[in-house]
């Protein structure tokens, strides 16, 4: 590459190290990103890049294939009703243990290794992500029943002091999707909404959530209708119509939410793309869908 | 109970309350007292009243029976080379999940349900425990040989910042007793040595390790040779002759390690009896032995 | 007595020291707890055990028998109207060095010898207690009249800055029952008000008043109708009907002063009773009379 | 006056302005300037005004006279030994409650209404005085001899950390020359060795001892030997050939101390001059005897 | 002079001394004062010297004869209108070359000579003067016309975040009355309304204008009319009804200003009296003119 | 250009970003790209970039070309000996107006319009840089003179308290190369050396002097001797030699003060290429030549 390309390549990003500098990003870690590892180590790369720019990334990771791949291991099949793991409590000590004892301790190493200082909380950390039982709804021909499935939960509410803590001692919070009921039992959550919540109690700047597809589509099965920004009122209607494709909910939801609850914008990006953060977050063109406040809304 | 009674129970504990008012203490949980649920709860409330006496605690749990459990559950048979597991990738990664994803945020939320904030760390956060494999000590007849066990791992550095920041944010952190080596690989190690190296690290007032047995004999097969106070030179002593008790030696070791780095008093306990912590700390007796350096040590 | 006796005791007071950790305590210091050596001893040792279970410690002393002792001993009688002292300037000057240079300064001096740092203050440090003149009420037949009894002072305003300075750094301020004139004149003031006005303007988590008598009665001649718990409304309506036994009343309309100005909790307890301070603090039973808001009147 | 003039001696003092802005300086107060009510007041305004131009003043003020005349109110002799009053538990009773009691509340509040903040301290108070019983030196023919003559002490320590929470709070310190004992017994101290330990351990910029002497004499029954400026060196020669007229010996030796502790200038100025330390702080003349460290004593 | 004329002065100059200790004070420094060597230095002097009686001294100062004087060494005639220099671009250049190069490292210069920390600065530091092109008025028989005379600025806003950060590490800040505009072009700005805006901005207890008359005239042609106190009404009123002498105008103006954004009172002063802001601010008698806004004007 | 390629410059500039996090950065900004108006954008670009990436620059400028202008234009012939201006009273005060009151308000104008917060000072700021008179060294044949050339500086004393004052505050000085005499004389003194004297006294991680030249030759004669690398020991060998070009003397010399005060790694660049601050700090190649202290001469 020539020096003026170089060059173009750094002016195009200053304009947004201005406009990030001190400010919070709260980042969902997950999908094909978490799993292949030179995707892996690209993500890391951005976040430090990131945090040498002067951001404060958050970051909160998922986990459904591995915890999978453990209860298989020991001879445990995984059920599911709509789409939620039904989650008994040897399930959650599992789901619990893959986590944070095996995911988390292994995002947080591979972050301190690249030269920043990273530490893993979970809901139990201070309190961090109260949650209660999240009943699965479930629909028999005409009726729509909601059904117990045990451990799987809703956030009630973030206890946001232990990550400001750490992001003003400089440190990079790495955040696994338990919470804690009120009487200590552990709940599995929807990785999404936790970082959703967490943008929200944060009043982040910015939501960026990886997913495994290119973005969101006015009709999923339309290639041509993909959406490049979403207002507000867009995602709220589309969530309540049911035009979203299914995985998706979780995540237009914690947009939302984020959105609701004080986030500037929100990004939904494709992870399988390589630095699909860093040029998200440093570049003109932006990737994916953003799900945003227009002006009229804030 | 009279109120004298109580009066005098109060009384007896105020000097003690001075004299550790602002202190960091270093407790080693571990034994029956961290599996039976009795136990577990007295050694909680102890930590509660600890902390609300203006003492600053640091926990570092164990977990082997825990660890090997699981192990069974997966269908992993343990071994042992000169008392220690032999710790091949599988089973240190079912390690570090126990210790971290189970234990660790158990211990977390039982002291956030009794109205502190705790905070759990291991390792791997912010570079905690820095690492290098153990090799373990074998005897084959006259010879002496070094085997490599895997991922069982000595503490090469304590970096205590990240404790020292949530100490001074009012958290409790309590510790899992695992460490990363340069490579980023996951070991795992004595807890013992683990409170030690920290409570050297934090220059604690105290070092209190809960173990199974009451304290340190002068000769373990004679029950009338109870020592209650042990110097730092007669430790040092007795370790390099062999006259501890095999069991005993990494607690006597880790209480030497604390001293030699600073620390004040040590102290092994018996996490048998009911609310030991509280006891040994407030009440004149004392029990257990304590290991320290006499004035002409220090 | 029994090692589970003395853990059930501290685990009683467990909760009451959550409760009252970092919080302001304002105690008035008088009567026979004042006069008897060893009833002293066990009030300052108290206050110190208060001290390092992390409550903020405020004492506030009376003097009243001193005073005619001292007055006595250079030949001045004292004469009483309405139960007031009739105070001309020599009595003034007597009064206000026997408060400030005599007890004052010894109870300042018991308490730096058992290991913390107490500051003596009086009305005039920093403006501490602005007073005026009061006048006291004389029934002559069916008339009353207010009559003016020299240098006896009720308080305008309380400058609680030099307190919480004081407090800020972990002194135990001590102070002298002393106001301050608009010229400067010296005004000597019953010290439950000026422990009352000072619990007001320090928002203070409790008030705790010695007093000679176990507590209030319903009816002060029925042994039988002690009140344990009196709410701010009773208290009021029972000063406004006559129904309180003369020396209580300073006690009384001290509580309803804290409480009317946001203190948290007030009590009226037995100083003649050893250890009452603690008894009443960090035990369930509670002893003498608390004057408390109801939820309704907060 | 006219404009030039009025500037003119504003000007000559805004070199002592400089000098002195935000530098410590220990007023030792006593002598005719506490008892005539019109110096009383011109002292008062010339501390307010060091405390407007800057500085931080210290006040630790006598009270002989007004101790002999209580004493006297009821009926007691004073005694002295080798000019030092013979001090019984009675007397030292005394003596604390009228330095402590009525002296020091009515500096405090003399100042006070000048519109400073002034808060009274004695030994006492956070056991600022550290004193020990001094014994006196009585001449009996040839022989020598040390008497007990009671509660008349000596400074063994100052801790000065309450002055100076009180100096960086706003606060004007006022301190009564009492001492306390290592049994908690108080003692009575010539308050220029107090003020000038005092000068001492706060490293002051500046002591000022007013007494109702010019200055020192070289031979003092010569009042052409008027000395103003005295070195280190030979102030302590004096002492030591016994040149120093009795009366003047502890303030010289107040001023040797705190030279020798640090203290920068040292003067002993005549408090009967109405404004005489605002004459010699703010102008060029200078006034008294002043004792300091030439540059080879530094 | 007599030591009891000299006391006279420094007790007379108290109260002024605590009024302002603390407080923010601008200067508008001008005019005669500005050029005459003798005058110039005497008002360091009493900048000097307010700087160490506690105030905190800010200086605008203007420059119109030295910019005059440069335009014609480069042979460039200036042209008025309506009062007002027709600003070219190279006359602004000269004009901010002269103000910016000259005079104010100059004034930081002699300032810093005589001991404390001047740091110049100009309307462009930190964006410190905000300001767009004013109009000139000319009145062509009846007609009104605005006439763009270039270079000639209004503040529109005062960023004073960059005197406060000086003022609060102990700097005195020396601002030149130059202004920037949204496209980054330079302004010259009359320096009284500068100083005006930055009292008003600061909040400051005093704006001080040197001018080179005694002060306002009811009747500027009527010596015997002259004003002492002016309030707000009625300075308003007086420059509505155009009864304000020209020169006069912004300086009235300017305290107008200062007073509607808050500063206490403002001051215009006889600069060519040596020593006129000394005397102004710790003197009773006062000099020149104050605008001040009555107490129901406030 | 593809998003693999921006990701690939980014990406390069990570370690760069990490390495310079929090540091000080010390710039000399002359030459053409102070004259060229494209260059002048890209310069302030590239400030705004370190700024933005968490550096702390600080910009020292040049200004001879701009000096000579303005002389001319007031009809002044400039004079140089052995390559430095005469400089007569008149002369000095043409050249701080145009450098302090004309190039230094352009470039804080110019970066405070590109979103930062910049402020000028000069060397009278704060007594920032104490200089005193340097002699033009000259050769007669065989002998050599010291000769007297005016108000051209030596820097004696850097008083960089303002600076760091100023950077703690976020803001980004920007510094005009004169100094102030013992007599509060003005000095125009070469930027190079200001630079470097800054540079030390602030302990900078890196000087960064543009020049209008590609960096250093081993012989200035031959192209193919370019110097990438000079260690400390080479540098002051080729000042001592005379082996460096006439116009490069200061800039090296600048280079070795700058290390032998402690900054760190001190760079000369060619100016004339647009960026090339972003290419010598962000990319791997480097340009110019680097002087550098090696391991064994720290």
């Amino acid at each position: 590459m020539t020096n003026a390309e170089k060059v173009a390549v750094l002016t195009e990003a200053l304009p947004f190290m201005k406009q990030f500098f001190g400010k919070t990003v709260v980042i969902k870690y997950g999908g094909n990103a978490m799993i292949n590892a030179a995707l892996k180590q690209k993500v890391i790369e951005d976040i430090i890049l990131m945090k040498f720019t002067g951001m404060k990334p958050v970051i909160v990771h998922g986990g459904g294939p591995e915890i999978t791949a453990m209860l298989k291991q020991i001879g445990k099949q995984s059920e599911f009703v709509s789409g939620l793991r039904v989650t008994d409590t040897e399930t959650m000590e599992i789901a619990e243990m893959v986590l944070v004892g095996k995911l988390n301790t292994e995002i947080v190493s591979l972050l301190n290794r690249n030269g920043v200082k990273a530490v893993g909380l979970n809901g139990k950390d201070a309190n961090l992500t109260i949650a209660k039982k999240h009943l699965a709804t479930v629909y028999e021909g005409t009726q729509v029943k909601e059904v117990d499935i045990g451990y799987v939960g809703d956030v009630i509410k973030i206890n946001p002091e232990i990550i400001s803590a750490l992001l003003a001692q400089d440190y990079i919070p790495v955040i696994a999707p338990t919470g804690v009921g009120e009487n200590g039992e552990s709940f599995n959550i929807n990785a999404d909404y936790v970082a959703g919540e967490i943008a929200a109690a944060l009043g982040a700047e910015k939501l960026l959530l990886l997913t495994d597809v290119e973005g969101i589509y006015r009709d999923y099965k339309d290639q041509s209708s993909f959406i490049s920004t979403l207002t507000f009122a867009e995602a709220t209607g589309m969530i309540a119509k049911g035009s979203i494709e299914g995985g998706m909910v979780p995540k237009v939801e914690a947009c939302v939410r984020a959105l609701a609850g004080g986030a500037g914008k929100t990004h939904i990006i494709d992870g399988r793309l390589p630095h699909s953060l860093l040029l998200e977050v440093f570049t003109n063109e932006g990737i994916g869908t953003e799900v945003v406040k227009t002006k009229g809304e804030r």
